[in-house]
């Protein structure tokens, strides 16, 4: 580990919560260097929806590179991202009724909302954005502004501007129609609030403590957006390619927003690659406008056609998705039915779920509880307070089972320790301990 | 060819002034689905230094996916991490004297640019940077700030905020210090130029038109950086990885920058990948400050220890780098002193030069008329005026005669129609034909 | 009325609701050049609370004037200065328990808001204020950030940052708690509010439409500017001086605001004056750092001074214009029984109250019917929908019941019209015929 | 003195320098409360040129407020105005071929400054604006943004925007063009400098140290506006009105400015006014866009008119301006000759000229030497190293000739003092005391 504390710098993140050196992965589990296995509750944030170094993905790559397939090439035409259009286009835009121009926007979730924002302020001629509410859109400094969270719109160094933040479905309480008050303050020309290129939303807000809007508030939020001539973008990064339980998350609406952004699990196997969908009206750009080095990524290409051909040419694994959907809602229901003193809540749908803690300090107790057990899984929400089950939805049956009954035991510990201040518990004491120790054990 | 008519954005640039399917590469070469091969002196503007898949990182690769090494591991510690950052320590860093936290910041050179714009922000408490006339930082809202290019910086739809321009070495013509005037506005506290947080500067100006700063000036620069108690970030993302003749392009000046951004050749094999080098006491992170979901590309890494080892283990490659560079140079002159009529420049150093023509019109049609010979190769500056010859540092001497060879036949062919308005050419006459038509000619 | 056509900005605008040329003023009175008396329930805009040239105050600024009193003093002190302090000390904050410091900020409101903002901003270090949705404070670029009207917004031609705008009480509905939201934004850290340097706000809303706030809804906001560590800013530009009922209009809540402008109305006879009263605490300027030429307009000390002596020495005068606003509300209520099919309301307190008349064309034709009948009356609001009175404080009662008579035969007179569609009027064509033609007809 | 320092706000600066409570003032001459009097070299910084409570206006104010003239009316058309705008064109504009619209913009020299910005912003649809290094334009944030000084700049609590800063004739040394500079950088698309709105100057900057343009530098900035299509706003509130020989300062350039700003002196009486004169092709407001409550100060238009047909109705008040110029000239010329090493130099044009003293202890030393000599007197600069004399236009040439002798005898004790270390002088350390006393000695 001397390496990483000499010369890694301060801002890694993930690393000090698992603080092991990792080197190969299959489908739902990792391995680190001394050989222990962990199931994969984590699956690279939503990167890995098909698993690590899924076969089917992994041998088309091994091929393509073999042979000397253009790895590199800007954003000139190559036969890999042919191939990959077509695919789209066939299997994924045709059969959902999409018509979107499809942009590679540089192979990162915040170059692909960078280009979204882009694109909405120029076709409109107007500089505010509405976002809302602990929504989570990326770190460099466009795509920051849009975002919530404190702790990174502070490292920004500078004022964030030309973004509106409003409440996001249910923020203000079951009573109050967020979306009717923004369309009074965008009707209100006294408001204050200027009028807007677009509004972004994610119809699951994954870092944000996946808050979920209902369908009808995105209906809605679609109707305010065409009276008020601005574009709706969706932000479909974490909640997007299935994990959501459609390919799409909004597909359940039946909208069709303006500017979709993807990237995570787009390539199937962890490459980076981002999107954004853009309707054939609004992609009014000049050429080169938005650019960037890693706009063609072929081995990304490759294998985000092979995900496609292999995960959504027909219905099978879509529906898989929603099976297990179901379970992990059932099981997350029956733990804050049995934990928490009534406080925890679950949250999500499809297999983007998660519970509730209410208090961040619980939620990482757990998590380190679950860690310790072979279980590698993260919180999200402005207090952390949220544990987010994100396993690849390729998961077997019976690993889903296990990694939440780990969960469940460590719900369990931790919460039996906070009600009952149990004095007689070691192992208790160890995770304290461990939490504030610099070299935590290994899990057994 | 339809579907990328069909479906791909019209944001697409290189791809109009090469309207091929490429398919294979090697080395220097490129080549398309109907088997054309093509030199490449476009190289992945600067993101294959070493050609395309290089033989050497290309075996690493194959071994490392076969044995399903992890592939995406967000910012999680891994092997191949570890061995790519012993790697830099040792064969890059120590060798040079240079002291640097090392940071993975997101895949993209914009997104090195953000993280290192943020680290001087949050360190000194100021908002403002300076950047210099030309310069180009990338396209993301923080970066484009830094950037000179309207085409753009007009894309944002905003106004770009909290940079201060100034005007870089001989940009004010020889007579002019331009760091003097950098000192006297940053020292008089009614210039109205804010204490800045940081300067950026590349010692050579890629997209700029290949503009070089004087090593005394990059000196003066670190100096008044110092006293104003400033950062000075040294963007190397195109520049550096041998491009100049040493592996960071800033090294002859002996000045040691506090953040150092490197990407496009850093991974050695065209993977996403880049990184800000931050001198320890200026890497004050908080965790996860600045976060994204593929910090962790582990083929990159493996690549990228590969690349190193092969070739910045000793000082051969380097050597190489120079003599090419001394070859280039020469010839670059011979075709400037033949041709141009004495209005032509050369420009640049190590393997990072070419030719300014003044009028872009004349440039482009000279890359037309080379690439219509089987040479790929662009232009860049304000007005596209310089013709850049960025082939890969590893390029056999018989290719890289030829392609020099293609340049000068070309600026031959467009100089004598421009100035002798030669009637006879029926070769010209197709140039400028397809130049205007959608469907231009095959080289042969 | 050549001279204005021919050379005075178009930016003029009660000009053009009251195309006369105005020559003297007494009390609720003025006088057009052609010798037509006006009662004036406009009031300069809230300006003129003791009418126009008052005596008291005349005799004082004839005497100084006389005398050679020093007429401009840049900051320097003065006799007519320090005579004000002392006068606005012992009879306006020392009976009020209000421990301020008094800054001379340049004598426009604008000028006071932009003093407050930069204090609150440089106490605090944070950058965002939180103003309210219809707010009004300002046309200068700081001042019109946190102001909501568009028409306003818009002229600037630059992006307004910096300030998040709140819904004000009562904007959600009555069932909404404004106050809660803001307290719920501001201690989420990931709901994207920055936390802020102040709240500023309006206690009634005289450009936003009359809106007022309750005492207890202020109360709150205070509380939460505590919990928040932001500074309270009270707008009493316009519903200070008197006009509320109390000389500064929040004193019914018992709160301490941190800072409060003061302008309009402050000099007692429309002469150019504005103060920012700062608690000590947050009164940490460096010398000069807010500065201008006009901050000791000395004639405005002189009758600024006479006006506090002669109107608040004692409690007479409050209790006057409270009896005159319950006759005001009584008429006014009586009004929208009466007239309006149930749409039209009353809204505000003490002297400074209005009808909202749903619709903006409504309330201007009632305006200008007013007008013909020699009252010179305006609307405010988001669409100008409500008929605003404005009158001076110092009015006598059969002045102020003739005022209000001419509102209700106007009202009268424009709702028939527009419920009933009466033919028969002539003079309800002529009221439309004037509205679109350039020469109105004078009132009689 | 007590009621100043219990209650006046920390932001006091002049009344620091000069801590006595004045009360009287006549012509070129003031008076304390306890009967001392001071020659006015300050003027209110430019405001009274015409001299303190001038009898010719004086008589006008008398005669207006005793006929109950009407003091306030928003924008309403007066009689005052009326007159004032007739005057105005009649005697200033039209002999002078300017044909401007006259845009009353609030009464405060900003308010006319944020009033053209925005107006050049609206016409261009561009939000950046070219102001120049040591430039002063006003504080609130419009103005703010184009004004050089750290002080004040540092006061806003927030980043100034959509400002590019460049540097004033001479800045960068005799031999640099720095027209041809500005325009390089706007004729250079990857320069970093956006389009501009227009560029903003004063023809000698009164608060940057009296720097002068020559009138062929600012020829040629009027050309380089006209060809990048932006607007060129003259800011000539200290400027203007006589000061520098002509009424307006850049008459002898034979130039029209596109937007003109004044203030200060236009009153003649020191009261708050302001306006912008534009060219009727760029007024092209909507109604109100830019409002404030002061823009009818009617004493204000009494007084302006007055002092327009006293002292512009011929040419003779020029020539005496320029006549005492020359005598300033020569006096400064001689002062600096035999003092200060030959360090010291002179600046400024007609009357408004200095001498900077390149250490701003030692010109602080010579003001406060001055006044303890009966002379108020102030410094101006980055440093406040210029001593700047703006006696009123009308000063007695005894007058003109007894302050500039105290002058000199203030440059003679301090720079005898500061070279040979008299250490005999006890009046010297009397001076050195009270600089850093609370209670200076009065002038004898």
């Amino acid at each position: 580990m001397k390496i990483f504390e000499e010369i890694e710098s301060e801002v890694q993140s993930y690393a000090r919560n698992f603080p092991r050196i990792f080197d190969r992965a299959k489908d739902e589990f990792i391995y680190d260097t001394e050989g222990n296995e962990y199931l994969d509750f984590l699956a690279g944030a939503g990167s890995l929806n098909y698993g690590h170094n899924n076969d089917i993905m992994k041998k088309r790559l091994l091929e393509y590179i073999e042979h000397d397939g253009i790895s590199h090439s800007l954003d000139l035409h190559t036969e890999a991202k042919r191939e990959f259009l077509e695919t789209f286009h066939e299997k994924i835009l045709k059969p959902r009724g999409l018509d979107y121009m499809v942009m590679f926007t540089g192979p990162t979730g915040t170059n692909a909302v960078e280009a979204a924002l882009k694109a909405a302020r120029n076709y409109t001629g107007r500089s505010n954005v509405v976002s809302f509410t602990n929504g989570f859109h990326g770190v460099t400094m466009g795509s920051l502004a849009v975002t919530g969270n404190s702790h990174h719109r502070g490292a920004a160094g500078v004022s964030l501007s030309n973004a509106t933040r409003m409440p996001y479905d249910g923020y203000m309480g079951d009573d109050v129609d967020t979306i009717e008050y923004l369309d009074k303050v965008l009707s209100d020309s006294s408001s204050g609030i200027d009028k807007p290129a677009a509004a972004i939303v994610e119809t699951i807000q994954g870092e944000g403590g996946i808050n979920m809007c209902s369908m009808e508030w995105l209906q809605n939020l679609h109707v305010v957006c065409k009276k008020h001539e601005m574009l709706l973008i969706v932000d479909d990064i974490q909640a997007g390619n299935g994990r959501s339980g459609t390919f799409f998350s909004f597909e359940p609406s039946g909208i069709e927003p303006d500017i979709v952004t993807l990237s995570k699990s787009i390539s199937g196997y962890g490459l980076p690659f981002a999107l954004a969908l853009i309707r054939p009206d609004f992609d009014q750009w000049k050429p080169g406008e938005h650019n960037g080095t890693f706009r063609g990524n072929n081995m990304a290409f490759v294998t985000a056609k092979a995900a496609i051909d292999a995960y959504w040419s027909d219905d099978h694994f879509e529906k898989e998705v929603r099976r297990k959907g179901s379970y992990i809602e059932q099981r997350l229901n029956a733990i804050v039915d049995e934990y928490g003193e009534g406080n925890f809540t679950t949250r999500g749908r499809g297999m983007f779920q998660g519970i509730n803690c209410v208090n961040g300090d619980i939620a990482g107790q757990i998590t380190h509880a679950a860690y310790k057990q072979g279980l590698i899984i993260e919180t999200s929400g402005a207090d952390d307070q949220v544990i987010k089950l994100l396993c690849p939805l390729t998961i077997k049956d019976e690993n889903l089972t296990k990694g939440i009954d780990i969960v469940e035991a460590a719900v369990k510990l931790i919460c039996k320790r906070v009600d009952e201040i149990p004095e007689e518990s070691d192992y208790f004491d160890d995770v304290i301990l461990e939490k504030n120790s610099e070299n935590p054990e290994e899990p057994t």
